[in-house]
C-alpha cells in the first residue's frame, strides 16, 4: 500500500487530491482459479478511487512497477465514498457561517455544545447536480454522550464538501424544543439506575484455544471449511474462495468464489424538508468497512474469539491499521446439529444427539448512530448463515409533543412513534444487498427455480390436492428477478448441471430467506431507482468484474443508471454460466419506546444451504460431547 | 393423579376402559387471576378423556372428593389421542394375519426382522367412518437401527385399534426392492466412517450454577421473568402466567396468560394409495408431550442445563414419571443485547456493548421418525422467542430407481427426491400452531394491525413516495384472520388500550414472524379442512375455555367441524376483550441427499416482542462482561 501511495502522489504531481478508496485490485477470476500454491502470484495491482479538481479518478496502480493507468469515469454519475477526513473537516464548516451561529443561539444552545454530522443528501434532481454536497444536521452534546437524542430539529446546513463552503441553511424547526438529556446516556458509568447483573455469569469457554488457524494472514481453516477473509473499506468483510471438505472423498469442493455486502439502503419515511433526503446508501456513500470500528472484546464477541486487523488508506493514500476490526470465534449455543430418539416400541432404546458448532466471522459497522453487526457463520453441515443485527441508536426527530393525546387520532403527522418527551422515532427501512458469486463445484452453474404449487388428483386418490414440485432452469436474467411470495413459494437453487451425484442429482446450494421486508417506495422515485436492488429479493447475473456494487460504483448522489436493475435488464444468458446470486435482506422499522435511548438488537439473515451437494448428511459422524472432555471450570476468585 | 385413577376405575365399575388423557383441569381463568399467594387454592379437578365400549368419554374428576362428572362428547367427530399402550399392542396385529405374513415373505423379508408402526389414517370420508383405525406400515429392522430407511413399500395394514383386528391389507409395492441397510445407521458406535471431532471443545460454562430457581416444582424465576412451566401430554410444554419485571417500577407485569403448541399438521405430498393418507396431526393424534422422551444431557441441552420430569398417566390411569422431559438453561451465544461505538469525530471515543443472555425451556418430541425441538426462549429485554427445530429421520418411500437418469425428465412421478439407491424422500410440510393467550397488562386487550403502505407526497416534497403507518383495531374475529404478505406488510400488535405509557402509547406486544410457509392444499380438501388453522398465519379469538385445540378436541379421524376456522368464523367481537392470539409456523420440506440417513437440524420460529410496553430499553442497565468475573477454565485432564 505504501508503494501505491507513492505512485498516486507522483500521478497527481503536486496537485491536491484525495484518495477515497485504495484496495487491491480484484484479480482476474480465471487466473485465480488456475493458480496453485507454489506458482508465482499474478502481478498485483491496486485499485484507486481518487478525486482532484472536482473530478473523479479511477486508477489502477501496478504494485511492482508503480505504473498508473487511468480509466474513464466521466460517464458515470455520482461521487465516491466520503473519506473520514472529509467528514471530520466538514463538521466545522457551519460554524464559520454567521446565519448558522445566529440560528443556533436563537434555539438557546451554546455553540460550544454543538456537534454537526454530515449526512449524504441523496439525489433528487437539479438541487444535487453539479456539486458534491453534504447535509449537516446538528445536535447538542450537552449533558449526554447520546447527543442523537438532542437534535436541533429542522436545521440543515447544505455544504459543498469539495470546498467546505456552506451553500444553504434550511431552518424549519425554531418552534421545536431541544429534547432533554435526562435518561438518554447509555454509558455504564454515566447512565442512571442500578446496574443489572446476573450473579452467575454464563460464558462460552474453550480453554484449549480455537480449532481454526489463520494462515498467510487471511486464509481461515476450520473443521471442514476453508475461506479467505479480507476486510474491505466499502464492503466491510469479503469472503473469498470458500470451500468445504467432502467427507466421502476428503476433497475440498468449491462453494462460493466471493461473498460480501454490496450495498445498503436506509430510507426514512418522513417527506418533510429536513428529512425527505434521508435515503442513505451506507456502503457506497460512507463505506461499510471504513466505519467498522474496533470491536470490544468479551462483549462484542465471546471470550474464545480471535481478532483480525484491517489496513486501510487515509485520504492522502498513507496506510493505517484499524485494529480488531473482525473477530472470529467458534459458536456453541446449546443446540443439536441433529438428534433422534427411537421410541422403545421397536425394542431398541436409542438416543443420539450431536452438538452444533459453527465458526463466526463478525464485524460491526457504526454508521453514525446505527450499528450493523454482520456475521458470516460457517456450519459443519455445509451451511453458511449470513446474519445482520441492527442495534445502536435510532435517529430521532424533535417535536413539540410530549403525549399522544396532543396528536391527531391517526398520528400520521409524526411519521413515526413518540418515544419520549419531544422525541419521535421516524419510521424507516434497512436493506442490505449481498453479492454471492456462487461457484458450486466450479464456476459454471445454473439457477433452478424449484416451484411448489397446488396440484389436483382429479379423483385418482381419496385426496383432492397435493403440493407438486416443478423445476425450471432460468435461461436469462429476467427469469431470475425474483419476488418472494408466501402463497406462491419456490426454493432457489444454484446448481452445477455438470456435476451429478451417484443417484443423479445435480450438486447445488440453495438460498433460504428468513424474515425480510420489501421496499414500498414508488419504483420511479429517485431513491428507489438508485437502490433498485430492492425491487426484487433475488437476482442472478452473469459474472462481470465491473458489476460489484449493486447501487453503482459512485453511489453518492448517483442518478441510478449504474445499478443491478439496469445490468439485469440486459437479460443476458445465465444458464450453465459463471453466475452471481444477489440477495436483498430487508427490515421495516417502526420504532417503539424500547428503542430509546439505545436499541436492543434485532436480527435477520439468510442461509446458503447445500442441497444434493453432499451424498449424505456430512455431520453424520460428528462426535457427541462427553463430560470428561469438556473444560473444567470454576468460579473466578473475585466472585 | 392417583386419586383420579381410583375415581375413574370406580366410574367404569369393572368395564374395560382406556385413559387417553388425564391432566389437571384448566382452572377458571378469573379465579386464577384473582388468586393471591397465601389464599386457599381453588378446588382442583382432573380432566379425563377415556374410551370404553367404543365410546369417547370426557370426564371431570374432583381431586378432593373423587366425584366424576361426565360431559357430552357424542356430538364431536373423531377420537382421542392414541395411547402409547395402544400403539405398542397394535404393532403386533398384522402378524396374526396369514395374508400379511405371506406378503412379507414374498418380499424376501424374514418375519422376525419386521417392525410395523401405527400411523393415523386421517379422515377422507366413508372408509374412516364408524371405527377407529390405524394404518400400519412395516420396515425391516435387519442390519440397521434406522429401519425407516428400509420400508417394505406399499404394504399398509389397516387395523381397528379398538379391537386390534386387521381390516384390510393394501399391497401395492411388490415390485419394489427393500433399500439396503448399508450407510443408514446413525449410531456413534455402529455407523461407518471415522468420527469427526474438534480437538478443542467449546462449551457453555457456568460453574457457579444457574441464575434461575424453580419454586413449587413449576414456577421458574429468572432475571426479570417469572412463568409457570408445565409438561402436558398433548401440548408438550405449557407456559402460563408469564410476567416480566418493569425496571421503572419493579412491578411484575402480565405478558401472557398461557402459551403452548396447540396442533401440528404434517401432510405428505404423494397421492398414491400407500401415501395419500399421511396428513398427520401430531399433537391431537399422538400427543406432542406423550412422545417427548428423556433428553440426552450435554448433547440435547448444554452442560449448564437443569432438567424437569413429567408425570403422565398410563392408559389404565396410573401415573408414571417421564424423566428429563424438559431442560432449562441460560443461553449465551456470543451476541450483544445492544452495542454502540461512537465515532471519535465528536471528540468522544465511546464503545459500549452488553452480552445477550436468555433462558431457554426446551423439550423434544420424537414422533416416530421425526424429532421436533421446541424452545421457549425468554430474553431480558422482554422478548419471547419460540423456536421449532426439525431433525430426526425423514420418512422415505421405496422405489425401483437408483439414478435420476431412469426417471422421466420432470421427476414428478417420484413426489420427492431420490436420496439414495431405491429411496425417495417424499415432499411434505410441517405446520405448528401456537395458542398464545396474551394478557398484556391484564386480560382486556385489542389486536392492532399496524399496516405499512405506500403514500405519495403529491409534489409537496422532492420525494415522490414514502411508507406510511396506518393503524386499525380489529373489531371482530374476521378482521384478524391474517395472511402474511411481503409486499403488503403489517406489524401485528396485541395492545392494552387501557394502559398507556407516560407519552400516551398503549402497552403492547407484537408477534414477529420469521421464515414460514403457507399450506397449498385446496381449502375444501379434507386434510386442509381438519387443519384449517393453516388457512391463515394469524388469528385472534375471544378467550373461551373450550377453544384450546385448533384442530379439534378429538383430532383423530375428525371431520373438521371443531377447528379454529369454525370458531373464528363466528366473527365474535374481540376489541378490548380477553383475546387469544394464534400463530401458525410452517415449513415446506423438499428433502435432499443431506437429509439421508438422518436430517441436520432446520429451525424457524417467531417472536413475541414488547412494543411500547416498557418506557425505555429495559436492558439499558445490564452489566458488561469483565474478564475477572468470568469462569476460570482449563483443559480436562483427559485431553
Amino acid at each position: 500500500m505504501d508503494r501505491a501511495h507513492g505512485a498516486i502522489k507522483a500521478f497527481f504531481a503536486g496537485k491536491a487530491y484525495g484518495v477515497h478508496s485504495l484496495v487491491l485490485e480484484e484479480p482476474d477470476k480465471e487466473a485465480v482459479r488456475r493458480w496453485r500454491r507454489g506458482q508465482p502470484l499474478p502481478l498485483r495491482k491496486a485499485s484507486v478511487i481518487a478525486r482532484a479538481a472536482r473530478t473523479n479518478y479511477v486508477l489502477t496502480v501496478g504494485l511492482e512497477g508503480g505504473e498508473v493507468t487511468q480509466h474513464d469515469a466521466a460517464h458515470i454519475s455520482g461521487y465516491p465514498m466520503l473519506t473520514l477526513e472529509e467528514m471530520e473537516s466538514v463538521m466545522y464548516a457551519p460554524f464559520s457561517n454567521a446565519d448558522f451561529n445566529r440560528t443556533i443561539l436563537s434555539r438557546g444552545v451554546d455553540l460550544a455544545d454543538v456537534a454537526c454530522l454530515p449526512f449524504s443528501p441523496g439525489w433528487f434532481g437539479e438541487a444535487e447536480n453539479g456539486r458534491r454536497l453534504v447535509k449537516l444536521e446538528c445536535f447538542t452534546i450537552k449533558d449526554t454522550a447520546n447527543f442523537y437524542m438532542r437534535p436541533i430539529e429542522g436545521v440543515i446546513v447544505v455544504t459543498d464538501v469539495d470546498t467546505n463552503q456552506v451553500v444553504e441553511i434550511v431552518e424549519k424547526g425554531n418552534h421545536i424544543p431541544i429534547p432533554k438529556a435526562e435518561g438518554t446516556d447509555y454509558r455504564l458509568d454515566v447512565a442512571n439506575g442500578a446496574v443489572i447483573k446476573l450473579k452467575s455469569p454464563v460464558s462460552i469457554e474453550q480453554p484449549n484455544g480455537p480449532n481454526f488457524v489463520i494462515e498467510e494472514e487471511h486464509l481461515v481453516k476450520w473443521a471442514n471449511w476453508e475461506f479467505h477473509l479480507k476486510p474491505d473499506p466499502r464492503a466491510g468483510v469479503v469472503i473469498s474462495l470458500a470451500k468445504v471438505r467432502d467427507p466421502e472423498t476428503g476433497a475440498m469442493r468449491d462453494v462460493m468464489y466471493q461473498g460480501f455486502s454490496s450495498e445498503l439502503f436506509v430510507p426514512y419515511m418522513d417527506p418533510e424538508e429536513a428529512w425527505y433526503f434521508k435515503t442513505y446508501m451506507d456502503a457506497g456513500e460512507y463505506g461499510f468497512g471504513l466505519h467498522a470500528l474496533p470491536l470490544e472484546p468479551l462483549n462484542d464477541c465471546p471470550r474464545n474469539a480471535k481478532y483480525m486487523d484491517a489496513v486501510f488508506a487515509a485520504s492522502d493514500g498513507t496506510p493505517y491499521v484499524r485494529s480488531n476490526m473482525i473477530c472470529l470465534f467458534e459458536r456453541y449455543a446449546g443446540d443439536a446439529a441433529w438428534r433422534h430418539t427411537e421410541n422403545p416400541f421397536t425394542g431398541q432404546m436409542i438416543r443420539e444427539a450431536r452438538p452444533k458448532i459453527s465458526l463466526v466471522a463478525r464485524m460491526v459497522a457504526s454508521l453514525a448512530n446505527y450499528d450493523y453487526v454482520v456475521d458470516w457463520e460457517f456450519h459443519a453441515d455445509g451451511l453458511i448463515n449470513v446474519k445482520v443485527s441492527l442495534t445502536g441508536i435510532v435517529i430521532v426527530k424533535g417535536t413539540n409533543y410530549v403525549n399522544m393525546n396532543q396528536v391527531n387520532e391517526d398520528g400520521a403527522e409524526l411519521y413515526g412513534t413518540l418515544l419520549s418527551d419531544n422525541i419521535v422515532g421516524v419510521v424507516h427501512d434497512h436493506y442490505i444487498n449481498f453479492y454471492l458469486d456462487m461457484d458450486v463445484d466450479g464456476s459454471d452453474n445454473s439457477f433452478l427455480n424449484v416451484h411448489l404449487q397446488r396440484a389436483y388428483t382429479n379423483g385418482k386418490s381419496p385426496r383432492k390436492s397435493f403440493m407438486k414440485v416443478n423445476k425450471t432452469v432460468a435461461k436469462t436474467e429476467k427469469d431470475a428477478q425474483i419476488k418472494l411470495k408466501l402463497t406462491d413459494p419456490s426454493e432457489f437453487h444454484v446448481i452445477n448441471p455438470n456435476k451429478k451425484s451417484r443417484v443423479g442429482n445435480p450438486a447445488g446450494y440453495k438460498v433460504v430467506p428468513a424474515g425480510t421486508a420489501a421496499s414500498l417506495l414508488d419504483p420511479t422515485d429517485a431513491p428507489q431507482m438508485r437502490n433498485a436492488f430492492t425491487n426484487n429479493q433475488i437476482w442472478v447475473t452473469p459474472y462481470n468484474r465491473s458489476e460489484r456494487w449493486s447501487g453503482g460504483l459512485f453511489a453518492y448522489q448517483s442518478h441510478g443508471e449504474d445499478t443491478l436493475q439496469v445490468w439485469s435488464d440486459r437479460d443476458r444468458p445465465i444458464e450453465n454460466k459463471d453466475i452471481v446470486l444477489w440477495y436483498t435482506l430487508g427490515f421495516h422499522h417502526v420504532p417503539c419506546q424500547e428503542d430509546y435511548p439505545i436499541m436492543p438488537t434485532v436480527s435477520s439473515g439468510f442461509d446458503l444451504k447445500p442441497v444434493n451437494f453432499f451424498l449424505r448428511n456430512p455431520v453424520l459422524r460428528i462426535a457427541p460431547y462427553v463430560e470428561s472432555e469438556l473444560p473444567v471450570c470454576k468460579t473466578p476468585a473475585s466472585a
